[in-house]
């Protein structure tokens, strides 16, 4: 059998500082179609590719974070996305299949069992959403938000990153269920998607913001109940003293200390006890046992309007490093969505 | 009637950087030993008074911690201490009742119904005990330990200050639930102390150890499931790359923090994440409705000597400046006690 194009996002060298284009090579291998004898692997076309903050840490060289698969030199980067069966040697999987989780930046996969991967059952809604709200996260919103948060009616919620792929769906989660939301974000465009497009109550530039402490003074005199947590640094250390009595800050991530070779000291955690705060890390595999139950959730209030997403699609793998190297200057507006092909 | 002798320790002015005994002062004033007509009230003769590390914190002048009752410049300080009842104008309370609670630091205080207050019903234990391991801190370490560290037999549990009130104590439960136990403290007394004599597994002088990282590996090569934060700074920072798996933190006290005017940072709070660990703030007025629970569960570990207590008891209210100070620089061997008066 003939070999097809197989054109790869391979990372160069292992990343320090933030990360450029040139951290990634583009290269045109080949592969053939053609899953091996007795193999139960299920080669795959990739269709959509996930840009994703947590892939900066998986550029570290480091000893072992437990259960990051940290990429290796000269190897394409791994990643969500939607992707379609080819061949299949694993009974669970037919060709012509749609499924989403992790595969690799390339145009074809294999795909062992062992990988997170769902089928996708529902194609009435953008398949590019399976990389975002009806991925992995949506799935980290919703258990962020509902699990680790805690969330009660009339809950004061502030949002980091809240324009990105998880954050503006905390807001509206946080909206159905009868909080008080308020998002930062870094540019006035995505601050007036926010309040106008989004719901949240309101939203504010953290760059424009002096003082971040009286900003959150203004927006929750009251105090915070839930911060959820997606930049870490400044933020985190502003909104600790106002955190309200029994608060809690589910730890999603902390894009802003990502590409620093010296994180920002946090200095105020000391308020953790005065106002008997539950700060929480938490990652979304400890939760894929929900997905079926989000689905049900999240899959009508689509169709209904009731919760709506953002994408920022890039077309074309060659455009991958680009549009990753963008999350970490906040270049995207919502979702980054790599389109490697659309069918 | 005659008015008799009331010294007091009052506040000179607020406190920045360490404190020091010349920021208190020793006032010989005099009291009538007489609830007014009418009052509900109750006259205490003050016998024992805790050096608590929170005292510190009360001597900042700061907008409102809320729930914290901070100090006012030349006023007696107030904190936990162990009482015999003089007069009562209460009905809960007679004449010749020990009381543990909120009282001053002054040989009589007037006491009122809105203040932490217990009836001591068992005195076949050191008095004293009523300021530590059957007072504040030992329902501190009894709270702390069981209901916010869910400790699981098995657990790696790691104590700073493990010599101090509440971590001796939590040493010891931790033992008496199947853990392993690793505790840090300032001197060679200290660590001889928790291994030859509390029962720890092993014990290290933090001040011995150039890089702590090192040490925390050396005792833990799995990791830690439960840290009991007591100091905060440099120790946490360490001990958060070295957290398991779904650990814990409660957050009880940061004590190495309290004198400086700008607190360290704590960088690696991102393993938060990577390691999906809980670091949960508390405070010991939440969980006093578990008090009587909590004496039938130490009281009986106490007769049968399974669980010891290590007391550092000076004499004389006018050395309790010296004790408290004492405190900071690490100074006592155990919970620090000042006696006022014997009986």
């Amino acid at each position: 059998m003939a070999e097809v194009r197989n054109m790869q996002v391979v990372l160069r060298d292992y990343v320090a500082g933030f990360p450029k284009e040139s951290d990634m090579n583009i290269l045109e291998g080949s592969i053939r179609l053609k899953v091996p004898e007795g193999s139960n692997e299920v080669l795959v076309k990739n269709l959509y590719l996930s840009c994703d903050p947590v892939m900066r840490i998986m550029m570290i060289k480091v000893e072992a974070i437990d259960e990051y698969r940290h990429y290796t030199p000269a190897s394409p980067l791994t990643g969500y996305g939607v992707s379609k069966v080819v061949e299949s040697g694993h009974p669970d999987y037919k060709k012509g299949d749609l499924v989403w989780g992790i595969t690799k930046w390339e145009e074809y996969s294999f795909i062992t069992s062992s990988q997170i991967c769902f089928k996708i059952e529902h194609t009435d809604v953008p398949l590019s959403y399976y990389t975002g709200i009806l991925g992995m996260p949506g799935m980290t919103a919703y258990a962020g938000f509902f699990e680790v948060g805690s969330p009660k009616k009339g809950d004061n919620v502030f949002v980091s990153a809240a324009s990105g792929a998880v954050g503006q769906l905390v807001g509206q989660f946080a909206k159905l269920s009868g909080c008080y939301v308020v998002g930062s974000a870094g540019s006035k465009e995505k601050v007036d998607q926010l309040k106008n497009k989004l719901g949240f109550d309101e939203a504010f530039n953290y760059k424009e913001e002096a003082d971040f402490n009286s900003a959150l003074k203004r927006y929750f005199p009251e105090g915070i109940d839930i911060y959820f947590e997606n930049v870490g640094g400044k933020t985190l250390d502003a909104v600790l003293p106002n955190m309200r009595l029994h608060g809690r800050i589910p730890v999603c991530g902390m894009i802003s200390q990502y590409n620093l070779t010296q994180p920002e000291g946090i200095t105020n955690l000391a308020h953790l006890i005065f106002k008997r705060v539950k700060m929480e890390g938490f990652v979304v595999n400890d939760f894929y046992h929900s997905y079926s139950k989000f689905l049900e959730f999240v899959l009508p209030k689509i169709t209904e309007g009731k919760v709506l997403y953002v994408e920022d699609i890039v077309e074309g793998l060659e455009n991958g490093p680009a549009a990753l190297v963008g999350l970490f200057s906040g270049r995207n507006v919502g979702k980054q969505v790599v389109v490697v092909s659309c069918e």
